[in-house]
Order: C-alpha cells, then structure tokens, then sequence
C-alpha cells in the first residue's frame, strides 16, 4: 500500500473550501472543467480529461466544513485507481483553512503514483487560487508536467 | 517509514538535468539561491531559505546524467530530515528525461511531510522550467502555499 499525501493552506473559511470541493461548480474551478457532480452521498461524481481519461468518484462521506471522502470506482485509463480512496480533510487555523489531502490504498508505489502526486499538487495549488482569487486552473488550463 | 514520491518529464538530455541537479548554479536557478554546493561525492551542500530554515546534504553518490543521491545531516527547522535521503533518478525517454524524484525514511507521515511534498512538487516544475526556458522560480521566488 501507499499514499500520496499533501498539505495547503487557504486563505479562507472552511465552508468556502467545502463548497469547492462538493458543488459542481466549485469542482469544475480546479479540478477538471469536465465534471458531472452533486454534493450526496452515495452519489457518484463523473471527472473526465479528454483522452487523458478520468475517473468515477463514489461519495462516501461528508461532513460539512470538515471532511469529503471519495472512492474511486472506475477509472478510464487503467485500473491503478480502482479501490483507492481520497480524503480532504478542512480544519479551520488562525483565519484560514488548513486542507490535508490523502489519496490512499494504491497497491504499489508506481510511476502512474509518482505522477499523480505531482498533479494532486498541481491542482490543491489551483484550489487555493480558486477560492483566494476566483481563478483557479482546472483541466485543460493546468500545467502540463 | 514514509516517502515522497513524484516524477516530472523535461524536454531536454540528461545532462542538462543533471548539471542542475549537481552544479551551484544549477541548484540555485530551481531550488534555493542561498546554496552552497559542489558537485563531488563525501561533500556536503548547504541550501537555506531565510527564515524558513535550510539543510545540509552530504552528497552520498553522483552517476553522471543517472543519479543523484543525497542524505539530510541538518536541518535548521527540526530533526524531522535528518536522516532521509533524497534520491534524482533519471532516464532518457523520447528524447525528454524522465526524472523519478524520491525523498525517502521519513519516520512518519507527518504534516510536514504532507507540507514538503507540495514544495518539492512546486521545486520540481521549477527545476523543469529551469532546464527547458531558462528561468526557474527557486526560493524565494517560489509559490507560497
């Protein structure tokens, strides 16, 4: 098993970080343009990348201001994030909001881990600028690495 | 234990990475520009970044254009990098070079951890526009997070 794990902190209320990550449109501000989503549990949410593919995420959890919890049910190109689960977890810290982000349960620490670490980091940057300033870069605006 | 995992792809030959990864110079286009380095193998290189803290790195093995392997013996902010290692390792693919970038023995999977992952993800575009433009963004021209 391994995990990547990231840390950024927002110059924000939680609710706005919360709101970010649950409503569509909030997703659709640094994650990918190409979301289909509903702040539910036991909904699935639908991220797609173009032909770089996408994933299917179950919401597994939700507490207000404080946690989302995804699992990842399918995924377009390939089955590395199959089973793996995604945590944001908000505390809120002197005014600002403190997100730890968790992409756990990878079978193997591989080359797809590596870049995908990468990117998560790439976009939790692109989350903060969202709700700091209103522009995030959400695919197919983030930087190609 | 706990590592940090990334990869990034650079548009250019290995040597050239590696000169960034080895030489003062280098190092101060993408990382730090407070550093003190030099590219042979028993030294030990000295990055700070103000009042934020620094390390020293003894450089425990150089494979010119392949590898670049350091070990943390200081850190000015804490005892959590002292004795990690931080791994570049680089392949040639495509005419880009592929670089596998590890920092490794972590005791635990703490918040700076998750803190440092982030940075080192922002260090490594940095070190991928360095070698492919000319212009990194080493501290302290990095991205606050």
């Amino acid at each position: 098993m391994a995990d990547i794990l990231h840390m950024v902190t927002i110059k924000a209320r939680p609710k706005h970080v919360y709101a970010a990550l649950t409503e569509q449109a909030g997703l659709a501000g640094w994650w990918t343009e190409k979301v289909s989503a509903e702040p539910r549990v036991g909904s699935v949410a639908q991220f797609r990348f173009g032909d770089r593919g996408g994933s299917d995420m179950e919401i597994l959890a939700l507490e207000e201001n404080r946690l989302v919890h995804w699992a990842c049910r399918a995924h377009l190109s390939g089955d590395e994030w199959v089973g793996t689960e995604v945590f944001f977890d908000l505390r809120e810290e002197n005014g600002a909001t403190v997100v730890r982000f968790s992409h756990r349960r990878w079978l193997e620490a591989t080359d797809f881990l590596r870049y995908c670490s990468m990117k998560w980091a790439g976009y939790l940057v692109s989350l903060k600028n969202l709700v700091e300033t209103g522009h995030g870069s959400p695919w197919p605006h983030d930087v190609q690495i």
